[in-house]
């Protein structure tokens, strides 16, 4: 037994997914949604995102079990202040957001006494907005619950049959682990993408349609993620600010070890540092996180 | 009218995929292969990578009007000097190296006064050895030839027409503006790949599965290119070191930038930076150079 009605707060690729998702994989239970954005309320109306699309967030959430706050995390507070007059007495509030500890706090503070399960499913696509989501998002992806000290076990419980039934492994984890956990997997990798694609593009002596050319080098990977969207990506930095700066120290130590290794020319170093990193991408594809295909499918052949 | 014998030096991903690209596109050229790795050349003989495996670079050079090294960068001269008895009078010399300047100098040094054409099909999988191979590697991917001062124009357009004839486009450029970049469109990113995937590697207060399950957050997409072949890259990043060294440093000054403006919470400068990136990946995708699909075509959705 899960929750019978959803309200979804934010109705992005996440928002929008989790909507599309509960259509498909739980035809009973009802869904509300609210988007601060006036057109993506539009879209989402035509695309079903939701069983009904709200004029406002308390609107949405007066006869919700469950509400899901799926906006960017630096606006979780406020999107949760809005609702706090409408919130029904028994429902449970959590959310998608990629960093917890601050997620945790700014949902508390909101909404003080309230039974907060925050939640981060653990998929994406480089695409956002309501035109974004599809139904299977969630399907063999981790979600991560972090439930705060006290948490009643049966609401966790039945958190975790809903994330469950919508396709996903759930995994439970403490608020700060994960923000560590996520800084390197997610949070370095965005920022490191988003790097590389802007000094690719400042260059004076390499034409960006000569970079756009010949990205099939490599180059192509790192610019769907850093395609993702901006005003996400940027509350993510700020609000998981200590675990990203601790990696990013660490990142860029082994950065210079190897820009010192090829400035004295250890080729010793370079080979034994790259033939480690094999066997972590053997193991993403054995446990169904990335495709096997060369080169991700992309092209017809037949390898 | 292109070449109507060529010897593929080297049989892995890429050789390989020269020797099954010709029987597909010029069933008339007759190709001969030879590699140093016995259990390579046994492999190649069963796949029919090449017409004849030969047992030794003389032995397949002997007839050819082209020998490709398709060695790595740091293997080119020694292969070269391996068949600079047997090379025919009038044979074109030509290679796939990631690195141009470099091999141009070796391979002249190896074979003086040959006709010595250096190349590189910007275009690779994951994958090495001889089962990695495919004769669609080159299709819609650019070939960027290298042509020395003096170079016979006839046979830099017999080149050409080569590897257009294996589906590639054809650009010319200057050596060393080719290394420049291709510092940026490949080897800085295989670099910070690497660095990275072993950064994750190593943290002692999150596990190497924990790295595995979490890894759809964005860590995936820089694992594909970190399983690349360690002694290709151990030779690119030592034969065109100048190049990468300052991609390198560009890269580090803007990384720091924005290791600064998470520090100070200056979200402003960093929403203005990733908001400029989304702009490239659309120009990749409409040149053809990767996949529109969110998420590579990962997963079966329809979004």
């Amino acid at each position: 037994m899960t929750f019978r009605s959803v309200a979804i707060i934010g109705l992005g690729l996440l928002g929008g997914s989790v909507g599309l998702a509960v259509r498909e994989c739980l035809p009973d239970v009802t869904t509300t949604g609210y988007d601060a954005d006036r057109a993506t309320r539009a879209c989402a109306a035509t695309r079903g995102l939701v069983g009904q699309v709200c004029d406002s967030a308390a609107d949405a959430v007066r006869e919700a079990e469950l509400v899901i706050f799926c906006v960017p995390v630096g606006a979780m507070g406020s999107a949760a202040r809005e609702v706090a007059g409408a919130l029904p007495a028994g429902a449970v509030v959590s959310d998608v957001g990629s960093s917890k500890q601050t997620v945790a706090r700014e949902l508390a503070e909101a909404l003080p006494g309230r039974t907060i399960i925050p939640a981060h499913p653990v998929a994406g696509t480089e695409r956002s907005g309501p035109d974004a989501g599809f139904a299977s998002l969630f399907q063999q992806r981790w979600c991560i619950i972090t439930p705060p000290a006290g948490a009643d076990p049966e609401q966790v419980r039945k958190l975790s049959t809903f994330w469950e039934a919508l396709g996903a492994h759930v995994e439970m984890m403490d608020a700060a682990h994960h923000d560590l956990v996520l800084a390197v997997t997610s949070h370095l990798p965005h920022l490191i993408a988003y790097t590389i694609v802007g000094t690719a593009s400042d260059l004076e002596n390499v034409t960006q349609s000569e970079v756009i050319k010949y990205s099939a080098g490599g180059f192509r990977d790192f610019t769907r993620i850093a395609a993702s969207d901006p005003t996400m990506w940027r509350d993510v930095f700020l609000s998981n600010k200590d675990a990203v700066l601790d990696m990013l120290q660490r990142f860029t130590e082994d950065l210079t070890a190897l820009q010192r290794a090829i400035r004295v020319g250890d080729g010793e170093q370079l080979f034994e540092h790259f033939a480690r990193t094999r066997a972590i991408r053997r193991s993403i594809i054995e446990q169904g996180q990335d495709d096997a295909r060369p080169d991700f499918g992309r092209g017809d052949h037949s390898a």
